[in-house]
């Protein structure tokens, strides 16, 4: 059986629409036809208590669209930039690093044990489109181990006396470690870790959520790929 | 009379108490006196349909304070660094925005027109102990807006075709303006800015939501002040 994903909202179907993905089926509530031309295939009329049915949101729009699971292909340009999300149960924080990891450029998100469903539905608002546009994989996939296994540096974001984030080079073959903010990380992320960085914070700010964390060092990994591309 | 606002749990109390703030009370749910020492002054312990009554959280721990607004002094430390939170009406954004704006070393955070209440309990939450670290003012006031219009280079960060973020000297005088991802700046936050700047994203991503795009250039602009105090 092929796995399938539900997207809810007008915004949310018309930008996955636009990326090319194609829906299995597209339900629209009885009275709102409107909201999808009839044209779309797959589209499926369906009464209001039928559908209020099939989401957990207290207002839905009324349409909503049931996708495969996308097959996303990394990008072939530069050096890889690999995030690995390691216990991050939050759906929010997984949703914004997904995001941040998508605006980044990095080439795949890969969940770590004691991390969300990554297509939750909770997961799959936060991240705003971005599960169709930077490919989403699971380290206990067998290929997936192997290839992240072959990437030689990966870094630990985390909290002490490490090197600060910015003074690590990132323009190479690289994978960032996130962990959660009060678990710490997995036994596994801790046996992959070649390195660690920490993120100087002032005003004896202890710790960041790992949504945050996790965007702030994409960019500034984002930010030298940039600077670097730009030299003669 | 002397406005006040909840800070609830364990933690956050503690943590409160560690940045030397006085609590006007501290209420404890009968039963679980063993949170807080007795001699700590202005505790009170109450009955639990009452405790219950004054919070908003489905599984309140048993401690729960009420401290004055902080009164927080401005670092005088190098050049100053004000965050303008413009119609940030999600208490996780604006609880988010404080809490890098504390790490990232900043003046103070201003609120402007349209953003949440910054004492709100969601807010609190999120901001993990930042309402004590970092000042919190209000433009409404007469002398806050006094001091942003005397900064002279006020950046609103948006979406478009502007200076990229990572290329703006941060390091002088200087306001951030993070505006609504959905609303876009308000008329104020428009009048005030004097540069723009943009975060370049990739896989055709439109938007970060505030709470990430202004923790990430908060951060950058840490990243500058850091470097340059470096340079002989």
């Amino acid at each position: 059986m092929e796995r399938a994903f539900v997207v809810e909202g007008v915004r949310a179907v018309d930008d996955a629409l636009e990326t090319g993905a194609i829906a299995s089926m597209i339900l629209i509530r009885e009275g709102e036809e409107h909201l999808l031309p009839e044209q779309v295939p797959s589209r499926r009329v369906v009464a209001p208590d039928i559908f209020a049915g099939l989401t957990d949101t207290q207002h839905p729009q009324g349409i909503l669209g049931v996708f495969p699971f996308p097959n996303v292909e990394p990008r072939r340009s530069g050096p890889d930039l690999y995030l690995l999300a390691d216990r991050i149960g939050d759906p929010g924080n997984f949703g914004t690093l997904l995001r941040s990891a998508a605006a980044a450029g990095a080439s795949a998100v890969v969940t770590l044990p004691e991390t969300v469903d990554p297509y939750n539905p909770k997961v799959v608002r936060a991240g705003m489109g971005a599960h169709f546009r930077v490919p989403l994989w699971d380290y206990t996939d067998l290929a997936t181990a192997e290839r992240i296994h072959e990437v030689q540096v990966r870094v630990l974001a985390d909290l002490g006396d490490h090197p600060v984030y910015d003074e690590f080079d990132w323009v190479r073959n690289v994978a960032l470690i996130v962990t959660s903010e009060t678990a710490g990380p997995s036994d596994l992320a801790m046996s992959l870790a070649t390195d660690r960085v920490t993120i100087p914070m002032d005003n004896a700010i202890e710790s960041l959520n790992a949504g945050i964390a996790g965007s702030v060092i994409l960019f500034e990994a984002a930010r030298q790929r940039r600077n670097q591309a730009k030299r003669p």
